[in-house]
């Protein structure tokens, strides 16, 4: 950036799977920093962390925290957040949250930049990162919805286990190490950490991610349906979630039917995806090209492929979307609108 | 079964990882076997396997084995089923066939005993056992599509390695364990023997099962579109699906969106899916409870949970469909086929 001022900026939860991510992408990115101030829950407080050559030590996040902090990135819980946040807005920061904590919230933008990056003009202290397996989806489907429209969306997802946090790739990786050495699996976080309930993830499909609605849908399924509406701005649009975790650690896949407002040319389609700021499309289908967890994992760019018209509709399509669950889904999604914030200073 | 009249059985594919699944059900279900011929390549030719305390020796599969046979079912792959089912039939023998072979041929009957049995009797020399991510799903649609008409079917899939043999099961265990180890991993199986490019499938998810069409669909994909239309009786049923293979060992998982016809009740729709033969409804979100691959494998039956009405569209359903794809996907279905011909014998 070319921008000479300088910020001060506070990563809340620091210590977290994303946390960690936002502190690295800071750095990579030369993000204008004045001062940083990583923050953490006590447990964490008095770790230090290199920054640039820099050692910083982590402070307990508290209500004073913020004073003379300039943007603030959030991931530490939703709680964390909504008790933490309006504190840091009364001091002038700009916060950028990556929790469910205000998502939804009429007054909070819902950001992705590829998508909607004019509404964090709209916020009132806060914009909210969407939920990583709806980052993805948005971004890869704004580019189609611009030109021919959508009616319909119908996703199945495959999500990674780094989605629910650093135990739970721990967990992972035990419960597979036991499982190939013929050993017990003692299932202690998925599929929801805080629910009474555990499952075996390892070599197994688990169609539950965070708890359940009264409908008979998840969360994360209607944090899906919900926040795409509300990113595209459009709440005729038609969304239907199925959220799966499968044993993959970064990466989450996304199986998407989509049905547009008018004809389509499948090659014009690859044109534009190929051309969207921030997709890779990987689609060759001689050569068995198509996006994989595995080669996302740790990339910023969401990749798209298997793209092809229906059979039963020739108004839809359908589509694989891969991209890095902590990365674009998190981290590098939250520090794209911190430079936008950067910028409009 | 209290018939006493007697079968002499041939088994083709004998050490395959169907082959072992279907002599291990004719003896678990006391099959009335007069004579058991146990056939595979000359490679396997030779070895022993015990049959219900009896030791048969592996022939090698010849068009003159099937003298005196009268029920064969095969599982050796295309290129034998094509080459032996011929020979077969012209020494009077009944064929269940377990590869794609004959599944579309308009002479041959494609069932599954809980959706079509009645077919059975218009065979003609050949019956086609369907692919496996096909069965479970028809099998639990077939009762909504009697009690309510079903208009559209929109899968995505979460398959077992199993499905791609044995050594398809070794690569994965082995990969994973190089993973865990942080040691290189080199795929050459998955996702389809015969093609040049292989990919990781530990830790992974590969949206191709079987090769691609010209259409962008996979094999795998157009079978789960076309069998289900054949075993429905209705080739105006449109049917989208997406085929994935996922690092499970055994068990495949359905995510499937229905639209139906008429108007529904979500707790008839259970109670209808709950009574239905060879059906488990696996469907309480308050106890955490749906079906799970690691949990049906090894059963017989077919597992629905996840039912819910959809939000978008109040005609449609969602749901997630669990079945072990080596039984009832392939081997307890060609065995029941089995079975229904000796009872009409």
């Amino acid at each position: 950036m070319s921008n000479q001022k300088l910020f001060n900026v506070a990563v809340v939860g620091a210590t977290g799977a994303v946390g960690e991510q936002i502190i690295r992408l800071l750095a990579e990115r030369n993000f204008p920093i004045g001062e940083l101030k990583l923050l953490s829950s006590a447990r964490s407080a008095g770790k230090k962390i290199n920054f640039k050559g820099q050692e910083i030590t982590i402070e307990e996040a508290k209500p004073e925290s913020f004073r003379n902090v300039d943007i603030a990135l959030f991931s530490a819980g939703g709680d964390v957040s909504r008790a933490l946040v309006p504190e840091a807005i009364k001091h002038g920061t700009i916060c950028v949250d990556n929790t469910s904590a205000f998502r939804m919230d009429p007054d909070t933008p819902l950001v992705v930049p590829e998508v909607n990056i004019d509404k964090i003009n709209e916020n009132k202290g806060v914009i909210a990162n969407p939920n990583c397996s709806t980052i993805q989806m948005v971004q890869a489907l704004k580019p189609l919805y611009d030109r021919y429209g959508i009616s319909r969306i119908i996703v199945s997802t495959y999500q990674a286990v780094s989605g629910a946090g650093a135990s739970a790739i721990r967990e992972t990786l035990r419960q597979s190490r036991a499982v190939l050495d013929g050993q017990p699996v003692e299932p202690q976080i998925l599929p929801v950490g805080s629910l009474p309930v555990k499952h075996q993830i390892a070599f197994n499909a688990i169609p539950q991610i965070d708890k359940f609605v009264d409908n008979g849908f998840t969360y994360e399924e209607m944090k899906m349906i919900n926040e795409t509406k509300k990113i595209m701005g459009d709440e005729s649009l038609e969304v239907t979630a199925t959220c799966v975790r499968i044993p993959v650690v970064y990466g989450h896949s996304e199986s998407v039917y989509v049905e547009l407002k008018s004809d389509f040319d499948v090659e014009e389609v690859k044109n534009i995806l190929a051309e969207a700021p921030g997709i890779v499309l990987q689609d060759n289908p001689a050569e068995q090209l198509y996006p994989l967890a595995t080669e996302a994992a740790g990339k910023l760019e969401t990749f798209v492929g298997r793209v092809r018209r229906d059979l039963s509709n020739p108004r839809a399509l359908n589509m694989w979307i891969v991209s890095d669950n902590l990365l674009k889904g998190a981290a590098w999604n939250a520090v794209q609108i911190a430079e936008y914030i950067a910028i409009e200073k």
